[in-house]
């Protein structure tokens, strides 16, 4: 289709056009199911923390249902096993092992007045229960009967606004509480929630606008809305801290809320909710940008089309649930990162001043730690121009607040976890070409993000030690690992900018993770900053400081060299030595004690659930095993997957846990997410198209995929036996067509050539 | 002067020419003495608060040295009676009861790095001792010798940037410290001061940029600054949290902090700092617009050339304590309000959006429970620009807050105090014909932000019961009086403006004062809702809340009728019983446990020190009794003035206590503010000369004036006799020459004729 497009109006204009409209005529928002992830098996266990709401692709606006008053585990403010709705609030995060947002929440219900989700001596709140019986929720959709009220209450969205359709039963009062208030449990000891301030102002008998400042996990953030009821409020109370307001024109403070009423009548009652991270005059453009009228089923309609659009990149052909599993998980990856920018390109930036993007988006919620693994490089394959937007919006932090963002959320830097996987995020993108970033300014900001000291990243440290002593800085293992792979990275993109005394200083740097590897126990392991080495268990975990493990354990940090598997190898002395470590690392079972609660999804000390595991399965392929790489990853894709409200294995984390997925299921994986290069590993689907944006589609074809057949038997890249063990991103681009001839048994010949293990990247 | 001007010139630009540019001749900055306020006179009691550093008129950057850590009481910073300084920051409240401000800490010192100013284990702090006696204040210009280090600092302003020069010792090491989380004490109970984030980038080896977003007494500032040294520093360090980065580039996170280290020569290191409170752009700006290259003795030139041509508004003769006192006083009512908006006219505004003033600025600072009662009189008297300027940005308060301001600190209300006295200021402003206000649009603010519901503002309560129960609303008897008062303003606005309805609506509501007038007691007194009298002593003060009475007892309540005061003396039962009341108002002495800390300057219950009493000396006037008013006024401005630090009797609540000295030292008061009467006193200055902005000078002569002198014996106006115990506005600004026959002993015959007493407005 694009050729002749090429022939008519150029090569430039097809290249030009996004992945998604190549393929708009495919129907894939059919398969989501956007409980996937909303509910863990059962209380200690845990969950995707994904939500079941209404959103558009990567749109600031996600409306979804709350089951608690304050929202905290899961983080998503939604979980499956929980029978009662607090509301219906317009912000949201997917996948997080942290909660915050939550903005405005809006609950239609009826009988008395009542302010309280919960019940009071007085009264017996808001809340409503709800049966999944009677809930729904697909792409652009959520509706639920609100069995205490018998409301039923729907939702949609568009990028920047929530759209609200509320049928109340006909004789009942009915009403519709805002409570600005909502939010996360402010006895939360690890950071202060607080909503510094408040606003609610009556515009007219159908109008409310307002805002809140709050302080949380982003440690402040300006939201705005506007809300526009298709018929007037009869009357409307508001509430100021303790005092209510009759038929009030404003509220400011710290707790405010609104109850509207209205005359309970055969038809419903929408409304339409503008939201802006930037002012009140954003939230109104917004919402007359984009919603006009109250069509819902138009609105509903279009947020329906505009997923099908972005899950078109990638056509399958597969079972049911693998088709389930493989496009929600497209869809919770493009649930995020967020583009925070109003309608007019207004954005707030990190230093809180607002500026009008260039590119015209400002995307934030990047949870790099997690993301730059498989979900950025998903990314640069399927979403170039918005992986363009990512990166111009990741150089304006630099800009503004000095380096690259680490977890930012909302425009605000929270510091979540450790390294400063921005860089292989650039540097991934400024390999593969992809268009519309400044590179030079793109290299500035990845060197000064790799010598200015940072939170998490003093690099003052790493000058004088050559490794970060944890008596200096926790999680130092983790974290001289992991930052000895961005230095990689920043070494790379330094090469081949021709910045030769910088490719020399970071590849040497990328090379320190060899200072904490401890040849008596075979192990990465802590050591102080006099040179002794810390007492060491390979089985301990650390949580996010107090240890030098970061969510993971010295079993699972002994991976972590993916810019240098060759160099691991020679570390523990040799190819045999390493495939014996993997053999033990797969079976070897932790005591309870050992285990925190950051990991699961484990074979052995794998732990899928998060994501220090993720590369392990396809290092076998370095070692000249490939066929180990089969096994477990189709261990993992069948039985830590699934299309039910428990269907991952631990936090989907902002796409990642999905990505893994996508990737896997298609037969390979990038391993060093900036090497170009992806690990073969065992396609489960019988077939996959991924729609390059150059108008050549890359072809995998695995037809006896699926069940028992996960081991490779042969390969045929574009029609001819291929014995090499990875693929690269220009075999993707070039439009090839690769085929697997799987089988029960495993083929221990097919890629164990000299020539078959994976490079450290295509250059 | 001016009629030369006029006749060559033409009126209109005569006129449009602003009260200081007609007199800028005149030499009035000398007798400013800045450290008047500062101190009190022992722990216990109240001082000034008022700090002693560089400022320039209404200018945002108020640069002062601060003698506390953690500042908090005297709320200025700087304590008289204090011997360290701990450093210089550029923001500062004059004369407040509560703290706040206090951006961006700079010291200098010498010796080994510190980070602290208070001793530690390890070192002995920057803190520096100091002597009065070599310190210097003047407008514009603050000097003072850091004896611990052996460094003169000097301080200068402009409107949006502090300039500072260090003379450092030679051969020492030399430092400068920037101290961006030197706040008030976080542990304060009543509200959280937290610094929610900050930021320090060296932008080269002579600049430092920053900010600081801080949630306090001002709920949410967003501060920004930049910093050019007069020459390069050698070496920095900075730190963030408990990490010392050497040479670090960048810094973010709550407390930050920076030390440049400097090469100690013949030449003194100058520090120029711009501050914004809208981006770091704003301060870049603000820099450039305001501070080109080092002339610091030129700026602090322009600053006293700036001082002087504002107080030239008045000419005075008198005695140098008097003119001392005078023009200090003067001095601190122009400190304030500040523009808060930067050079390019941008400002952040309540809901924490940035926009730009038509005008040109935004001011902020309104402790309005304070100044409206004379200051914003003596500001609609010889500062009619600002004064529109003041009443445009309350204007935008309204406009996104949706009432008026009650306390708006820096661009955020913060609800100190009580009442809605924005609403006296824009009718005295409307009555009084200042130009520059859309008053269609003042007039709907003033009625919203009198009917609609807020906090210390619940209308339904007065609706419903027509005055404030203290069950449902506490300080319930003084909101009661002090609203009364607003409505009896907003009435005669109606009036003005032809709103009959309103008129009598707000005539109705202003008279509802006498709802909680309990006969038996001869007092104001609290009720509840149910009609009953709450428990009363008229000698038990009320704080803040927890009363019925704000900062004050029932016997200084019992005056609050400026709207009304036939009326009041009607209440208590004609004039002989409130001449009677007066009396023992100004003799019964309080048990020292009935009063509290915001209560001082005692003549028996009458309390100079604060804000309820100010106009009850001039109460007299009103009741046939005149020389009683002339006696107490000398009293008090002769006991309760100086011309030392602790020249206030209390707090000087941003321009209040010393407009109080203005107009009484001049001979009359304006009791009830937006009435456009000034009751007359007893003048304490031989003459005094308005330059009215309409180029008529009114003469207020009083030869005699001055020691025991202090009784009227006659007064001619325009030189024929005149026995009336106020003169109007027009009075004022038509040009009129007042004389004043003092004498040792009262003319009880002067001012008690059938039309002598005061009107309760000029129409």
């Amino acid at each position: 289709m694009c050729k002749n497009y090429v022939v008519a109006l150029g090569l430039l204009l097809c290249v030009a056009k996004s992945n998604a409209q190549n393929n708009a005529g495919g129907n894939y928002a059919q398969y989501v199911n956007p409980f996937i992830g909303t509910g863990a098996i059962d209380k200690n266990s845990l969950s995707g923390s994904n939500f079941p709401g209404a959103c558009t692709p990567f749109g600031l606006v996600q409306l979804s249902p709350d089951t608690r008053e304050n929202p905290d585990d899961p983080a998503s403010g939604y979980d499956y096993n929980d029978d009662s709705i607090v509301g219906f609030s317009h912000t949201h995060l997917s996948g997080t092992g942290v909660a915050d947002l939550f903005d405005f929440l809006f609950m239609p219900y009826t009988g008395n007045v009542v302010w309280n989700a919960a019940p009071t001596k007085s009264d017996s709140g808001y809340r409503s229960s709800f049966s999944h019986s009677q809930e729904q929720a697909k792409p652009g959709y959520y509706s639920v009967q609100l069995l205490s009220h018998q409301v039923k209450a729907e939702l949609t969205a568009t990028a920047h606004c929530g759209l609200h359709r509320y049928s109340f039963p006909a004789g009942k009062p009915a009403h519709v509480i805002i409570d600005l208030d909502h939010s996360l449990n402010k006895k939360r000891p690890y950071w202060v929630c607080k909503v510094i301030t408040a606003h609610i102002a009556v515009v007219n008998d159908h109008t409310i606008e307002g805002y809140r400042i709050i302080t949380g996990w982003s440690r402040l953030r300006k939201v705005y809305f506007r809300a526009e009821f298709s018929q007037p409020f009869a009357s409307r109370l508001l509430k100021e801290g303790g005092h209510v307001i009759e038929n009030g024109e404003v509220a400011n403070g710290g707790t405010v809320k609104a109850v509207l009423n209205f005359t309970a009548g055969s038809t419903p009652v929408l409304v339409k909710v503008g939201v802006s991270a930037v002012s009140a005059e954003g939230a109104r453009n917004n919402l007359a940008a984009e919603v006009t009228g109250f069509d819902f089923d138009g609105i509903a309609a279009q947020a329906w089309s505009n997923w099908n659009k972005e899950l078109s990149v990638i056509a399958t052909e597969g079972s049911e649930e693998q088709k389930t599993i493989f496009y929600t998980g497209l869809y919770h990856a493009f649930t995020q990162p967020n583009n925070i920018a109003d309608a007019d390109s207004s954005y707030t930036g990190t230093d809180y001043t607002v500026r009008k993007a260039a590119d015209g988006t400002h995307y934030s919620t990047f949870s790099l730690w997690d993301t730059y693994r498989a979900a950025h490089p998903l990314y640069t394959l399927v979403q170039q121009q918005r992986t363009a937007g990512f990166i111009n919006a990741m150089l304006r932090q630099y800009e503004t607040y000095g380096y690259l963002p680490i977890w930012q959320l909302w425009g605000d830097e929270n510091y979540c976890m450790i390294g400063n996987h921005a860089i292989p995020v650039i540097v991934d993108a400024y390999r593969k070409g992809i268009a519309g970033v400044d590179y030079q300014k793109a290299y500035e900001a990845i060197k000064a993000s790799s010598l200015r000291s940072h939170p998490g990243s003093p690099f003052n440290l790493l000058e004088q030690y050559h490794y970060f002593p944890e008596d200096k800085q926790s999680q130092s293992v983790s974290i001289t690992l992991e930052i000895a792979y961005d230095d990689w990275c920043v070494a790379q993109m330094a090469q081949q900018m021709g910045h030769t005394a910088d490719y020399t200083y970071f590849t040497k740097r990328s090379m320190y993770y060899r200072n904490l590897y401890d040849q008596q126990t075979g192990f990465f392991r802590g050591k102080n900053s006099n040179g002794e080495w810390l007492p060491f268990n390979p089985l301990a975990y650390g949580g996010n400081g107090g240890s030098p493990f970061t969510e993971g354990n010295g079993w699972q940090y002994f991976w972590y060299v993916p810019q240098d598997v060759p160099g691991l190898i020679n570390l523990v002395g040799g190819e045999k030595a390493f495939q014996n470590k993997l053999d033990t690392f797969f079976t070897l079972t932790a005591k309870p004690e050992d285990v925190n609660g950051n990991a699961s999804g484990f074979i052995g000390q794998y732990a899928h659930g998060n994501e220090p595991s993720h590369h392990v399965i396809y290092l076998y392929n370095y070692a000249g095993q490939p066929w180990k790489a089969q096994q477990y990853a189709a261990e993992v894709m069948q039985q830590q997957y699934n299309n039910k409200a428990n269907g991952y294995s631990g936090n989907e984390d902002c796409g990642q846990m999905s990505a893994w997925y996508i990737f896997s299921a298609m037969g390979f994986y990038p391993v060093n997410p900036a090497s170009s290069v992806y690990a073969i590993g065992s396609p489960q689907l019988k077939k996959a198209v991924i729609h390059n944006a150059n108008g050549k589609p890359f072809t995998m074809l695995a037809p006896a995929a699926g069940g028992n057949n996960i081991y490779i038997q042969q390969v045929l890249l574009n029609g001819k036996p291929y014995a090499k063990t990875y693929i690269t991103h220009a075999d993707i681009t070039s439009g090839a067509t690769i085929e697997f001839v799987m089988g029960i048994k495993p083929n221990k010949k097919w890629g164990t050539g000299a020539d078959s293990r994976p490079p450290a990247s295509t250059q």
